[in-house]
């Protein structure tokens, strides 16, 4: 219910500003007894953390977590688990005229029309500095999940440039710069990319998000079904603008026929299927399946040719962004997608052993 | 948090299944003083209710709704209402071996795999008539929304085939059977889905819901967006398996230029917009543009042509679907769509107040 | 969240008004296959039921519960369960100046000023007929928590006339009109009932219920402790106006040294406690001994001595209310005191197993 | 939901250790625009601090909050507010043999039991250093509820002493160690108490609080009742074994007569009530009276004389408590029954602002 709350039984809670001091998040629910250190975290976090390559913005945040209630002698104790990241790198104090310019596809319009006051330094609340902490609690998730479940999220499209599925290797993903499946497609990317960059624009993107080794039985029908809250989750993530659930807006385009995932008897008595157009969902409950959800990113609305807009006293301007902003935030979304993912999946994995033992 | 709760402060919860005595809904939270009669509810239900034309489903169900608690003397009171629709039509006394088929693409296998049960009948909790109660709950979200809010869904796309955005015009919408927008392309639909219907097959759809007149500032960062509740309330739709907002997935393949909706001081002092690319939405907040959301449905699984599947004793079988379906069932997603947009938006206008004033 | 909802795992959503075609209420969360009839909640409607003495009011209520949903050959499915009870006796066709009257001690007044509107035939919403649904909720709760624990309520105060514990024997409670676990002192109160009866005038209670057999661990701090949502669901109660647990206020007056449940090594690891003073509670998680709640309930408003109020139009006006009702709430609170207790508990049972396996 | 998050609209979430580096609470839901500095939060901190007297722990914590996030430049901006305190003396680096210990009264047996583990130093999570987090998120609620509402809580009651209420003045309660609002029986307590303390026992008491100014028409009935939200949130508080509002347990004593609080014409066309056995609300609503609602604390467990226990390895052991600790909690749970009230009423104006406009 609480804005800042996402998830219902495994449940985060997340705050701070882009310039604040801190942001951090609350995790609650966790099972207690799993091993968790710092360590387990800040590995993911580094993977989202800026300035990892000329194609992510150039702020400097070591990103650093510290864990400061929760765990006891490396394990959790079920209690709430509160993480903290230091925001370090905040260069511009010079703001300039942020705080009067609604800047055209951001949030300033919306957050100061809404509240009547924002924070305007850095993006404030309506920054993707807010994701560090939705990855540091996904690494909390993973741990709940435990080995078993493997997830993997690369970005399968960058503008209208899409990797080739016959070439996908999810274990190419931390490989190139772009967390991109298919190595071939990465290296025409940087080309593409780097253009974009040096001209001051941006463009959008894919992010596929895969979670393998769930079982069938996970999901709560009618409106906590697994991919209603995937979906929820994933339009959450900054710059989402649509969600897909295995085929996806292309399940428009196909008869029933071509759209069937047939049943045979398997070796172990559970069913085999012969394909997976569902996404491993069905009725809101996993099949057994691999979990297959994709996300598209728009592209970043700070980019150097002047656009139309406002002030906050109603008069035209132009703007122009200036500065550390990456071209394309589909990258930096990609830790944050596995994130959101294994979140869902933690809370479903324990609604159903409530509900069914 | 409850399974079959949907909304925060407007919620609805609903029960029933497809061949029970009865399903509805109880909607709580609903403002007092609001103008409210069966008659109000039933003609968004006789938009969704089957047999309305030869493409949808000639289960012959009135959809009677009756108000059983919540309003006095023709106004709601500011308690729970329950609304009740008793089911009429539960032909097929005799139920096959459906009980022991997992038909491919339903829910059957995914719901015994969770509950080690299932209400076989007419698919149970997982079938569409579920759907029924949303809509009778979308038409109170209406009254509380007020006559300012104009929410408007129509068909878009069928199969590979979309609607000619040049002769979109939403009047059109009640004028065929397809609630297309475009008149043209509903001609056509007719003769495509004609065929498809005659050779037991089915298609998919793509819906676009639009709503007008809402205020900026509505929307809650960070995990109560606007945009993720639409999102969770449209892929909880059956059958949905994608969830657009604004350009949706097409935003990947946008650059920063393209996309940015930029902004020229209005007449009223409000700033006008130049595009509406966000779909109405920046930062999970209203812009006071037009809400613009699409969702995809697959073509259901119910087709004459045999697919192969596994009986619950886990042996090969055949399944073939006779009788009475839905050759698009994006038709009569249409009403839903309406419904769980009002319902969003009421829950929106409600949280908005809460905290702002 | 949701103002008619109970629980959190397991909950129930309750809808109606006292003088309303029907009333009910959804509960979700259920375990799968549990057997499940009307018989077995009919059972404890019939206990709560009016008119089953002369010591309760005389409206005719035969309660005769429906199972819309959620059941499926006998078997509780996972999904909603609706229950639905039709009001039958409705006699009061004229309810006189009632609309325009704000009797003390009622919720006529705050209603009236919350929503602008109530429905005043025989209290509305605030009718204890609300607590029907909720006996019938708890029934479903029973089936969750098994045979293993026992719940068991009595009234064990009637005005400052109160039990003699040496006398308690819960066995008693079903064998007299007062539910009460003491005979002798139920023999007394049956004069003392008549006597306020017969005057027109009404007395407070309390009412205690103990759960036996709950394991320790479930109860989950800081504010989902068990004592806390007991404390809640008690509250709730019509006419509660006070919660204990264990010593409850009486707890103020004790020493360290009294208070001290001490603890022994018992036969099978687990410790034996040498007191209960906690009521079954430390730290909002059950110790393994029988939780122990009290509260007490007001006397009801509905007397024939006149009591000054004033009218809706502000008017100084003299209230006296005739015909049938409760000398001694208390007495029906008993069903529902069970019922809460049960429902919590299955409640944390589910919160417990999922977060601890 | 969550199980360390309290509200539904104005809503905080704890976190923290006795003795971790830090413990703290984010604030969520909170209108925008209030002016807000730490200043305003420190100073109903340092009322509950420890050391204040000879009377409460002489552990010394400054409690010195920092405001980490939703604030810029001195007011809320709608965004989540994470408020920390960081622990400084946790003196006893030497635990001894308390993680072995089960500790009657404490909560050490049924964490352990429920988790599997518990971090004992300090009581961990159980310890009521957890309430310097809801004292800090009370100064919040007080910001939203404005100048016109006013909460003040003292101890009425230690041991079997209670206060005499023809002396009750709250202007009393600032003014000596015990928060007692009648001068003279704080002087007689400082005498006994001193007594208790030097013997190394305890003692329990009863804390009353009361809001003034709250208008008619807050509440929601049936679950979140304002009485049933104000039972949970005092009975969350450590320590707290029974709850009443208004008369509260001695209610079940009264006829109808008594307890009638009779209304009359007032001058403003309001009425005006007679008496106030209600507490200010009735049937969940307040009744625009001041809410009066009360609770007893049990003597702390922490006690010189030796009590009967168990080692976590089943062995029967003597536990004697040394050190510093309160003799009588009930002194410093008076700040936290007014933040409690507080969080509650803050709530619930913003839930009746919803619904009710």
């Amino acid at each position: 219910m609480s804005f800042n709350t996402f998830g219902k039984l495994f449940r985060f809670t997340t705050w701070g500003e882009s310039h604040g001091p801190a942001l951090g998040c609350t995790v609650d629910g966790v099972p207690p007894m799993l091993d968790l250190s710092e360590a387990d975290i800040q590995k993911y976090l580094d993977e989202r953390k800026p300035g990892q390559s000329k194609y992510t913005t150039q702020r400097r945040e070591p990103d650093a977590v510290k864990i400061l209630s929760g765990v006891f002698e490396g394990k959790t104790t079920g209690t709430p688990i509160q993480l903290m990241i230091e925001n370090v790198d905040q260069r511009s104090k010079d703001y300039g005229n942020i705080a009067e310019t609604y800047r055209p596809g951001h949030a300033d319009y919306t957050y100061t029309t809404k509240y009547g006051i924002r924070d305007y330094r850095g993006g404030g609340r309506s920054s993707a500095r807010e994701t560090a902490a939705r990855v540091a609690a996904g690494a909390v998730a993973r741990k709940a999940l435990g080995e078993g479940i493997k997830i993997r999220a690369g970005m399968v499209q960058m503008g209208s440039h899409k990797i080739d599925r016959d070439r996908l290797d999810w274990d190419e993903v931390r490989k190139n710069p772009f967390f991109c499946p298919d190595p071939v497609t990465a290296e025409e990317w940087a080309t593409e990319l780097e253009a974009i960059r040096k001209a001051g624009s941006s463009i959008g993107a894919v992010v596929e998000v895969v979670a393998e080794g769930v079982p069938a039985g996970w999901g709560a029908p009618i409106y906590s079904k697994l991919d209603a809250d995937l979906a929820s989750g994933l339009m959450s993530i900054n710059a989402a603008k649509g969600v897909e659930i295995g085929e996806g807006m292309n399940a428009a385009c196909l008869t029933g026929e071509e759209n069937a995932d047939e049943m045979h008897p398997g070796p172990d008595g559970k069913p085999v299927f012969g394909a997976n157009h569902a996404g491993g969902i069905l009725g809101g409950i996993s099949t057994g399946q691999p979990i297959v959800a994709r996300f598209s990113v728009k592209p970043t609305s700070s980019i150097l040719t002047p656009r139309k807009s406002v002030s906050s006293s109603g008069e035209s301007i132009d703007v122009v962004t200036k500065g550390r902003h990456d071209p394309c935030v589909g990258i930096r979304a990609v830790p944050i997608a596995e994130a959101m993912m294994a979140i869902v999946l933690a809370d479903h994995m324990m609604l159903h052993r409530a509900q069914c033992g």
